[in-house]
């Protein structure tokens, strides 16, 4: 459901949230820095490109997946308040791989509630210190443990179970699948936070090592480490100080966490539904949105998520991508980031990192890698296989 | 701060949130039930006093604490509401052993900003199906990591710092310190959904084995399964739907992770914090309180809380104790469940305990426990050694 239903009996009411700040640490495997600094460095970035002290800070929500297991730390909240030097409410949100974008929620909440006027949502993962086994298995936490993990099922093979079905009934071959990481790593190369900076080819994708028929390594977002933040404020705050972009709608919807509890494997549901209620809220309609900023933790996810963001029809998202309109010049543009696939993917960091690149192309300050007269963008996160979706609708108005 | 603060400048604005039910399940070793049991358990019993249907239910929220790294199993925001069948907003919040309270604060959150109408908010632990060791390893999540846990200090050791702190420094003797888990004790076995139902004395804490000088086994709270529920409300509905008693403060403060950094360690400031600011927003002092639930994990805690509530002054609030002030038939009742001692500690389900208890005593249903008379109650739940700390006033209202 959208975010506020303050006027649900006579329709829903305007939201105008605005980010007045945005940090994020280079993403790839960075052995220098730790939690917390990592953390600490997307938080001073956005604090410095809002230009505001720590202490005009109310509150902050941190996403996190991983630390407990990987780090042995947990309580990320108090953390993320302690590396500012605030004793402010500073709470931790996790949903898997949406755990980033889960904080701009509460974080959103929180200014609509009065809590707060101005928010610090972050997101932050360390992945790289450990064998890529523990990542595997504590990524698997995203799922069922006793339907899906406990049984050997790992997200690799979650998603290839979802690509077979999808090729099975729709027209999607495998050359057109390995479009979606090509078109990410083309964005990849011109966004100069990302992993991978390098172009590839469809023989790079369709040669590389198979993970989980029939995704190859390069179908695969990598482990990443990195940070990001983004600093919010109500509509009078962020006019005050000049934001440009506003947040005008928020969706949120849950499904079951294995597979074989939902009702289709064809669509991701509770993408739609959080779309849906994005939409309304911010009286949109798929037409209206410039670019997206979508959950492609694997190459079949993407094309679930812009069937799942109305951008094309159930089954046809295929031809977004053999037409070629996903990239930063086209009709289309998605995930010009480079995605999870070419960006890299620190989990809870994914859902800010998806608001940072939708705030940048709303300023115009997208570079090389810039949609041209962009003023509705969308971001799409998901967690696990899909049991939580979240999309945010954010807006250039001057 | 206060919750909502809409009404800043011209001072704090009157919050009712409703509660229209409560749910628990026996807290012990239930080795018969795994987390996703639990946690159902408490949402079915919390819907069934609150006589509602799940599908009225606008989001949820949820805290659990290690449920990744015991069970395998993160992305607990889906799961309940999974076992509900509802595609709700969803969301896991944690803050350690304070993840319970952060889910009420985040319901009361998601209704004043007009997100929701209707929230349920849960917290759920299953600590038994593992070693000790393991679930010592895992707590120690709470702490800074890099400061505490690497260097092999365990959440007894950190209170056992504060203890030898506080009674260094303040007239607290050994004898009076193990009244807090006697008089638990006793509460607990008044409790008929307490992990321990049985009296114990002075003898049987000095006694028992020591965990880390001074505290003793009887000094500690124990590993314990468990879940709780209860469904929050807006004022309108929850009046609609006959319910007694309402929070109207909520405080939440956080503080440096590790010891180390703490400005002092004589009291746990954010406990204070976070009281002043839920009493400001309720309108209450200390003295208009008819009985607090507070967070034992050690019988020291206990002490800080009482101090932390302002139901004494910092360094005195053992003279409670000594003259036996807070059983459930004296001046100052405290922790009438048998507290995190004799009632157990399944973590994130703690902070929901206390207010199913608050809600309890003010609905008038203590039984042997029942504080006579009761009108107001505050709940404060601790997270780590004292890093994060929420405070609720709860109300009787006829």
């Amino acid at each position: 459901m959208p975010l506020s239903k303050r006027g649900h009996k006579k329709g829903l009411i305007e939201m105008k949230i605005g980010v007045i700040g945005i940090g994020i640490t280079k993403f790839g495997e960075v052995w220098g820095e730790g939690l917390r600094e990592l953390l600490l460095d997307a938080q001073l970035r956005a604090l410095n490109d809002a230009k505001i002290t720590p202490k005009q800070i109310d509150s902050l929500y941190t996403g996190n997946m991983t630390g407990g297991i990987l780090s042995g730390q947990l309580h990320i909240g108090a953390m993320a308040a302690e590396n500012l030097n605030l004793d402010k409410p500073s709470i931790r949100v996790e949903a898997a791989c949406a755990s980033g974008s889960l904080a701009i929620r509460q974080s959103i909440e929180a200014i609509e509630s009065g809590a707060a006027d101005i928010v610090m949502a972050s997101g932050v993962e360390k992945m790289t210190d450990v064998s890529v086994e523990q990542v595997t298995t504590a990524l698997m936490g995203a799922g069922d443990e006793e339907l899906e993990g406990f049984h050997g099922l790992t997200f690799p093979g979650l998603y290839a179970l979802l690509a077979n079905a999808y090729m099975n009934n729709y027209k999607l071959t495998r050359e057109i699948l390995a479009e979606v990481s090509v078109k990410n790593h083309f964005h990849g190369a011109r966004n100069s936070y990302a992993q991978f900076q390098n172009e590839i080819n469809i023989d790079t994708v369709l040669n590389s090592t198979m993970v989980a028929d029939p995704l190859t390594l390069f179908d695969c977002s990598p482990i990443t480490d990195g940070a990001a933040s983004i600093i919010l404020a109500s509509e009078k705050t962020a006019k005050k100080l000049g934001a440009e972009v506003y947040i005008t709608g928020s969706g949120l919807a849950t499904d079951a966490l294995s597979l074989a509890r939902r009702d289709s494997l064809l669509e991701i549901k509770a993408g739609r539904l959080a779309a849906a209620s994005a939409y309304k809220q911010a009286g949109i309609t798929p037409k209206d949105i410039d670019f997206a900023e979508v959950h492609d933790c694997f190459s079949i996810a993407e094309i679930y998520a812009v069937e799942a963001l109305g951008l094309a029809k159930q089954g046809e998202g295929w031809k977004l991508y053999k037409e070629k309109q996903t990239y930063c010049d086209a009709d289309s543009p998605v995930n010009t980031s480079g995605g999870l696939k070419a960006c890299g993917h620190p989990v809870a960091a994914t859902g800010i990192k998806q608001a940072v690149e939708a705030v940048t192309q709303l300023r115009g300050a997208g570079a090389k890698r810039q949609v041209k007269g962009a003023e509705i963008g969308v971001t799409h996160n998901v967690g696990g296989s899909g049991a939580t979706a979240t999309v945010h609708v954010f807006r250039k108005m001057k």
